[in-house]
């Protein structure tokens, strides 16, 4: 591979089966799979889950929603509580493609209602235990007074149910918890789904999201749909969770070595913050790190190297530990691989794959790009 | 301000305000100010320190350097260990301006020796207590020879000792713990100064740069440089550390409100981790926090709100911390403006400035950029 500066090196081999894999086990469970495109952010990259027969997509902004609509995708969830504020473009794109929403408050109902100009559908986001955002799966009147206002509403074509389980994020390496974690979000989702119905409401589906449950559940009965986004790519925080091997990751950043420090097992890398965010995790022992070091192969890189990872990162710096073996076989001038703690962040900082072989694959520039 | 998504608002009024000081005070001390421009990676705002005098910068990549070139800066130090990968944009750059590298092996001597068209100065890079990268400051031998191996190279002009005492951003809001720590740089910068000149190597220049002792020490007497990046804009962990004060903060990020949970004191922003970066500090009880938080203002934000924080990131939301009385004045659909905790990597995410007057001032784009 041809590097002169952090690039993400981008192995389309295991990307397209990590594709596949899900794809199959959807289809295996007769649910719709509607992947989350934010990890990857590429039209490119989009048209192999086309070649896996995917026709619909989940994105995590309306600048997201803008860029793969203009890519040829015709039904896209933005996965995001509305934001009153690009109006606009969410009325541009209601015209032009079949879009879904996601509301969790009875004041935008009102507000979608007296500003969209086409119908659009509508997703409840449900907190089933995460408790970032959503209406919690428990409180009973705020879920019938949301569904409500939907209902009520002709511009808005109640749909479904949408949750994120991202407690399955805590996990250490215990398929069997995950496994247990999804089994409760789905039946507090059913609770929700079963409560509207009493209460009047249409028979709604189930939408449901993180990539751990996806990847470790063997049968979605009772969803009609999963949105993973990460499995695209997995990460060094998959790995930890239990959600995928150290084979499926798809991506690593490629980075100079610039310096040496055999008196205390160091490396310098070019490759910081600004390359693979500043996002850590913790190994067994509960040092944090930012990432696992490989060496660049003719496909790809090696398997991570022992005792060796990035320990913290400068704006441009990665500060590497090492062994006093691998620190004598490395070099400064070559290039190290590091797998990223997670995907979604390193990819997002770079803003274009490369392939071993040397292809480069575009994604959606800064969220300021004039085009979008 | 007109704001659809997250924004960086800077004032102009704060950041010219805290360029003029460095530059005065670096005048009255009589020391070459050689800015870094890491921070604001702005050509725009390059041109603000060019109103106050400033004739030479600093720079932490390759791609910076070609940039700001490209915009008119004839004297640039990369004050980044020497990317061998980059040798001929290295090259280019060096046949075209007044280019200054730093370097810390004999290796990268040995490696510039044989591969540039054009003498570069250097400045040895020296570990004075950080511990990050750099020969450390009483490996007299390692200096010595690296010294030695830069003086028998033609093509490369010995000009002095460069640290990054980045050892005073853990301090606790304490200006003399800043100083003390400024001194004993001083004096280990020194003792190298006169350890090289005592070896028939030749009088050399002393280059420090961090923010906290240059906001804080009175009188640079001893030192011929200062590289100060992040005075600029300043951001919360310089208030933490006492380099600053609030109202020195001169970037926010303004982010839509999309929901709220009142029964756990909770707001969720359009704005997270690839708005704001993961970079953390952590409030006087220890809490870890990603920003503080206020309300825009005609030129500007306000003070913080009390008790008011972002205390989480994912991808795109910001999950907020307020008060039940500030979450009863803040709706959905208004806008808030966060104040960042590392300013260089939060700027570096969006790529585009905003002021408050509506504006726009441009930035380095991604370093994929196919301009560089």
């Amino acid at each position: 591979m041809h590097i002169q500066k952090p690039t993400i090196i981008l192995n389309p081999e295991i990307v397209r089966r990590n594709i596949a894999r899900m794809a199959a086990k959807a289809k295996h469970s007769g649910v719709a799979f509607r992947p989350h495109f934010k990890t990857h952010q590429s039209a490119e990259i989009g048209a192999w889950f086309k070649d896996a027969g995917v026709t619909a997509i989940t994105v995590s902004s309306v600048s997201m929603a803008r860029y793969f609509a203009a890519a040829g995708w015709r039904d896209i969830t933005i996965a995001f509580p509305v934001n009153w504020l690009e109006i606009n473009a969410i009325n541009a794109l209601a015209a032009q493609i079949d879009l879904h929403l996601v509301l969790e408050s009875t004041e935008t109902a009102r507000f979608l209602q007296e500003n969209l100009q086409h119908p659009v559908k509508i997703w409840l986001k449900i907190d089933s235990g995460y408790g970032r955002t959503g209406i919690v799966w428990e409180h009973t009147a705020q879920l019938i007074q949301v569904a409500q206002a939907v209902q009520a509403a002709d511009k808005l074509i109640l749909r479904g149910l949408l949750t994120h389980s991202g407690q399955t994020y805590r996990v250490q390496n215990n398929p069997a918890e995950i496994q247990a974690m999804y089994a409760e979000v789905l039946a507090r989702m059913q609770h929700v789904k079963y409560l509207l119905a009493e209460n009047n409401l249409p028979d709604l589906k189930i939408s449901i999201g993180d990539t751990p449950s996806c990847s470790v559940v063997a049968d979605f009965g009772g969803v009609d749909e999963i949105r993973p986004g990460n499995f695209v790519f997995y990460d060094m925080t998959q790995v930890r969770i239990g959600a995928c091997t150290i084979d499926d990751v798809g991506v690593a950043v490629a980075c100079p070595v610039v310096a040496k420090h055999p008196e205390r097992n160091v490396i310098i890398i070019y490759g910081g913050a600004v390359h693979l965010s500043k996002d850590y995790d913790v190994l067994p022992d509960g040092t944090p790190y930012f990432g696992r070091v490989a060496l660049p192969t003719e496909h790809g890189w090696s398997a991570p190297l022992p005792d060796t990872y990035v320990k913290s990162l400068s704006q441009e710096h990665g500060i590497l530990h090492t062994t006093p073996e691998i620190l004598a076989r490395i070099n400064i001038g070559d290039v190290v691989t590091i797998l990223p703690i997670h995907s979604c962040l390193t990819v997002d900082m770079l803003k274009r794959y490369q392939t071993p072989e040397g292809m480069m694959i575009d994604m959606l520039p800064s969220i300021h790009s004039d085009l979008l």
